[in-house]
């Protein structure tokens, strides 16, 4: 199972939802493929210029390690080194932060990520899961 | 004058809908801002997964350059080296086709650039002028 | 539908078996998955040590573009700069000539890409034909 | 001496077996020859996509370095800059850490190497041992 077009939109705009009724800053939502290529992306007025760059980030390490953003995060924390040697394999393009968040269907089997940035990163993350689920969809944090 | 978000899902609608109208294959629809940054991006079911850099760099180009995709053509023919050396400049982000399209406010001001890949470069062209006019602006092919 | 590994190991026993019988040059052989990512890979005794990245960017420029090498030569050679910048997008890793082979399940859907590499690109692509063939699968050259 | 092909086969199918007799995650498994390029690689079904990458860093280090991940890994801890000044040198393609396993022959030159990765580091080495010994070869982790 792929994410279609139409649920992509889905994700985003009740992932923007979610942050407007949270009172986030401006958010950036991406949504990549299983195979880490963007389906869709929304940058909000008022975000600085450079966020789809780390939206992209956060999803891309998920769907390429299959390891979400708060287990990225621990692993950089416990190992930083490591993080910063995936990031050489992977051409720069993996932020291991909350806010990547694995995307599976209802198998258990990872179809894609979404990748949210622009206010905290834990509050980037709850914001992601809202668009997923708004989907039908399961996400990982 | 920026491109609003809401002004940026008009153009990448609209363009999807030309493309729909004119029967081309699945097309993929990018949106930056003055600075050559993503607003917006859309790739439609069943277009191959790496449209968005080709999406990216028609626009990417048309805005560094200020020179939209017909006029970066025009030049890499006369002058393939000149491209080659501009895209070692810019990273490799510039793909110099029809597709790239500069908007411009009522002023004549670049504001932003739609990139439109998947059919011949002429018909995302047309795909690209049709979402602009439709959000009210001013395109350059 | 995915490409398995099984599948995949059919297809390069069964390209390598197509070259000797063919008493081609020692082949190299690898297996993409929709997303452009190795499932698997072996070259052959004799072959020289740069081989994967030449089988690689024949089936990655075939995910990418969803556009066989076949093809993609055909725009090179119209078209030689449009290429080399498709090539900057993604990161150098295209090589546009045949041997590079769409792999499509029953409906005609993309599920990857397999690119040979060791002798004439011609005989290259013949025998990623026969393994694509011998795993039960369509392939576009 | 050369690792050959079908030596290659032999380390990545039993590596495979002893991984599936752990009940360990999907692995991927790549042999590198004596200049640190591909010889063979599989990923197993259900691995996540970007895990060639990773196996080919784990073992490319090994070669290049002519020091298996264990001790990569300590001089990481120790100097993590120089970690990363060596990947600076090696294109970003290093990651240091078990699962990256030398392969030497019986006079104990190195004459390869092999990546695995999938489950912990200390697991990828385990399999990547058993590989190498099934193949009458002789590892260090």
């Amino acid at each position: 199972m792929a994410i279609s077009l139409r649920r992509a939109r889905v994700i985003i705009r009740k992932a923007l939802e979610k942050g407007r009724e949270m009172q986030l800053k401006p958010l950036s939502v991406v949504v990549l493929d299983a195979g880490g290529h963007v389906i869709a992306f929304e940058r909000e007025d008022g975000a600085s210029p450079g966020r789809f760059g780390i939206a992209q980030g956060k999803a891309y390490g998920s769907v390429m390690l299959g390891m979400a953003g708060t287990a990225q995060m621990a692993r950089a924390e416990a190992q930083a080194y490591f993080m910063a040697a995936v990031n050489g394999v992977y051409g720069g393009k993996v932020i291991p932060v909350p806010g990547g968040v694995l995307v599976r269907d209802k198998k258990g089997a990872v179809i894609g990520a979404v990748g949210v940035t622009g206010d905290t990163s834990d509050n980037d993350a709850i914001a992601a899961m809202a668009g997923i689920e708004a989907a039908g969809l399961t996400g990982e944090i």
